[in-house]
């Protein structure tokens, strides 16, 4: 359970989120609706920040990923062949006396107990779980509740025209890999990017817009050769430490190789908005908790106010974005459901493969075919039709042709937003002459995702010369950057409003400015959100100082 | 009906789409679903584009607009305020003997009839209306279907459950009105953008991506005092020419001042993109037509291939935006449905009206009075008790309050990107010496809005020196622009794939830019687009070149 201290600072960043335009209720004056929030003014540009250095960071920057825009609303098989349909639900269970209704694994959790399964599988209420409403330990058994938002596309409603809100953005890039592949110029290794909004019917959304209804998520996915190519083309598969950034990709990198790239790839991308790695907290799947068709998958975690300890007491942090490799079982299953086709053929492997050693050759077929057959039986495929199966696919390898394998970072947007939120949150209080006291609000962006890069200040509103010049400069400055003009109040007011929507930068321009002390003329003080301190810089040199700090 | 000519360029247009990644079918591997388009690499690029541009010029720009990003499922009383729940439908009939389901208007305009409606305003089908599937007769009598598709939030499906996907961006505006005013420090007038998915679930989605289930808006509502607070504040209120620029808004301008202003802005936006005046139409809505609260609204059309003709065989053009002057008609129903009050306090006005005559006072009194009892009475207020609210309305007014008025100038995002891509497509034969032809494609998108913006050709791509400079520039131009790097092919082949993609300059990097001519070392060509052109630019001239193009 958090501390109070901490629920206290969530509510005193939830109230600021509020009253500066960051976050809104969704339909706050219809009483809101659970689990939907709006973004205000604030809160607009900062995510519309924090998406397009996504979108630059991993699609227009590189070479090797192209983009992608796809539906919400796609064909329900979609959503069969990737296991949503079947299994994407929470256990659900309601109070027999109060008819209160709670996800069940938290229900257990909120009381220092654990959800388990019995032996076939179903998950049961331990003893003495009790309601944490009124009480009662009259509960109903955990039954699985689907979390995908269903409606009905067209003029019948019936079991046809059934369609989901996409419970997440990957699955259409795999249902248009070949598309983007064939239209693209693009040759594994490459990826797809896409930012998007995905919706999950949660039980019980909790933790402010952490864990909300709707959403918006960015993924990659990153195809490459499976190891058993790679090794066939390069004598052997690279391998690289756990840790640290292994450097430039390499051909003859395989799946673990690249999983690391994108782990700290990613990490140097949050590191990029101010959130540095000791805000952070990592945690590697468990051989446990890893999906079947998994090999890894490493959590990037940031260390929320609400974040539960561990037992050192230190803040274990919550998922901001997993990087999942995903062997090729995403493909897989949407060439088995589609039946199309979904493999590639790579010509330097057919060439590499004819001139291997024979038993290299059956070395690589046999582990090839071995793990198809594992995918196949796995995912429900008889032991003899998995056998032909996989005879064909090592046969396809053998000349060329595989189901690209898949690393998938998946980084939810609202959370990171929330994370920024709170990492850039800062209070202190000021005592004046009179002894009389206040707290001061300074959010902290980084000036990369800060909604407003620089306010514009003329000193007085009442002097035309000042507010004149002072509209050049901001006309100057906004094809180029956010500006917010403010000519209310004292200066003081206005770098303190500034403070509190996280502008970097305040330029004011006042009587030296048009010249009053002539060494002045067209300067203007830029004073530096975090620290106060002013400088004085041409108004010729200000848009390059600008963009130099917030690119 | 379509010319084939103008069906064949359409073929044409969704052909070239498909082959070079702008647009697929949703979900095509499973078959596709009806009204569903997805982006592909280059098409999400466009759109990204567009989306950009349209917040800039209409939030980022101004200091008078406001942005806002709000959910696709909101409360649903935000639906009945907005009157969606009760009359958002189109008619719909079916064919009692092939089952086929149609849009009755459109199955009547199909064969050159027009839907009417009986003395109970139930809509009837012309007689002799036949089936277009089996040419039956027997058609069941049009009823209306909601174009709302509808979900339910939380566990339980029942009536208190059921929730809507948003069929427009507007009503989070209005809904979230208040929280933005009062945390944007922004004073009437002024309005909200925005920009977002909304879904409709039309009965028979139509033309490519011009009439989907799923596409995405951006809205302005831009809040303006009514006609009789300006008056009483300036004494009088201005109107403009009903055509041309009314030039930057001023404190006297009425309803129909700011609506000619919005127009003529976003007539500007779609020239600033590419579309020029002479492929737009206009249609100014009938009093027939305006909804009952609507004071005035403009259509901005464009012409597509698929667009039907008038009588002088011209080419009348499809809806790219509306821009309706909606008076206070949806901040007074979401005050009513909601019980929260959406008037604003000015104190100008107050101030002005406590020095107007008597007369004047009362002149502006009933005028205010009349229009808001007039608009109490068509919303189904009995007679009374719109009396007696009308009266505290006009008091309120007297007292500086009023609800604000709104201009909305709406805009589909989908619909603008395909007429971008059918105003870009042109094609061109080309003969070789051996008398050979081929067809080249050129998409001439204004460089504002190309996915691409420069190509980055090493002449070679087995010189190392020109790879390793070509690269150099690539790096230079990356964090600007969208940069495409390609060394395969011949120069020509791959200026051709450019073309085909819209990029409007391609950069080649040869052996004088090595300093082969020493007097060109450092230099490359630039390749116009349009026009084949060639000129020779120094490197560090490039940026700068290009920047000035594209932004």
């Amino acid at each position: 359970m958090a501390e109070p201290k901490e629920n206290l600072q969530m509510e005193k960043i939830v109230s600021l989120c509020k009253r500066r335009g960051f976050i809104f209720q969704s339909s706050e004056i219809y009483g809101g609706i659970n689990g939907f929030w709006d973004y205000g003014p604030l809160g607009a540009e900062l995510k519309r920040n924090v998406k397009e250095l996504w979108w630059n960071t991993m699609t227009r920057q590189r070479d090797d990923v192209a983009g992608l825009e796809a539906t919400i609303i796609m064909s329900p098989q979609i959503w069969k062949a990737s296991g949503h349909v079947d299994t994407f639900s929470d256990p659900m269970c309601d109070c027999k006396k109060c008819k209160r209704r709670f996800r069940a694994d938290q229900l257990c959790e909120d009381q220092g107990l654990t959800l388990t399964k019995d032996a076939s599988g179903k998950f049961v209420l331990p003893p003495g779980t009790k309601c944490t409403n009124c009480d009662s330990t009259d509960l109903t058994e955990p039954r699985p509740f689907n979390l995908m938002f269903k409606t009905y596309v067209g003029p019948v409603e019936s079991e046809d025209s059934v369609a989901y809100l996409r419970p997440e953005t990957a699955q259409a890039i795999f249902a248009q890999f070949k598309n983007v592949l064939e239209t693209s110029r693009q040759k594994v290794p490459f990826g797809i990017g896409q930012i998007g909004k995905a919706f999950r019917n949660e039980v019980t959304p909790r933790n402010y817009t952490f864990r909300s209804r709707e959403f918006e998520q960015m993924e990659l996915e990153f195809f490459i050769k499976p190891d058993e190519a790679v090794e066939a083309i390069h004598g052997s598969v690279v391998t690289v430490p756990e840790t640290g950034h292994p450097g430039e990709p390499q051909p003859n990198w395989g799946w673990q190789a690249w999983h690391q790239y994108w782990v700290e790839e990613r990490v140097r991308f949050y590191e990029g908005i101010g959130l540095s790695r000791d805000t952070l907290g990592f945690h590697r799947q468990t051989a446990d908790e890893l999906a079947h068709y998994a090999r890894a998958c490493v959590d990037i975690l940031f260390k929320f106010p609400f974040s539960k300890r561990d037992e050192k007491g230190e803040l274990k942090g919550e998922e901001l974005e997993g990087i999942a490799a995903r062997s090729d079982f995403d493909l897989s299953q949407h060439q088995r459901f589609s039946g199309k086709p979904m493999s590639v053929f790579d010509e330097e492997l057919r060439t590499a493969w004819g001139k291997l050693p024979k038993e290299k050759q059956d070395d690589l077929w046999r582990r090839y075919y071995e793990n198809r057959k594992k995918y196949l039986t796995k995912t429900g495929v008889a032991d003899e039709a998995a056998q032909k199966q996989a005879t064909d696919d090592a046969n396809a390898l053998a000349k060329g042709s595989y189901i690209p394998h898949v690393i998938e970072p998946s980084a939810g947007v609202d959370r990171l937003i929330l994370a920024l939120i709170t990492n850039a949150y800062t209070e202190a209080t000021k005592t004046d002459d009179k002894g009389k006291s206040e707290t001061l609000y300074t959010m902290k962006f980084h000036p990369r995702v800060a909604p407003i890069k620089v306010g514009v200040l003329p000193l007085l509103k009442n002097k035309p010369d000042l507010v004149k010049k002072a509209l050049t400069v901001r006309d100057l400055l906004r094809p180029w950057l956010n500006v917010y003009y403010d000519d209310g109040g004292s200066i003081g007011k206005r770098y303190a409003r500034q403070d509190e929507a996280g502008t970097p930068f305040c330029v004011t321009i006042d009587f030296d400015t048009l010249g009053e002390k002539p060494e002045l003329l067209d300067t203007v003080t830029i004073r530096h959100r975090d620290d106060g301190r002013q400088e004085r810089l041409k108004i010729s040199e200000l848009l390059d100082f600008l963009l130099s700090k917030v690119r």
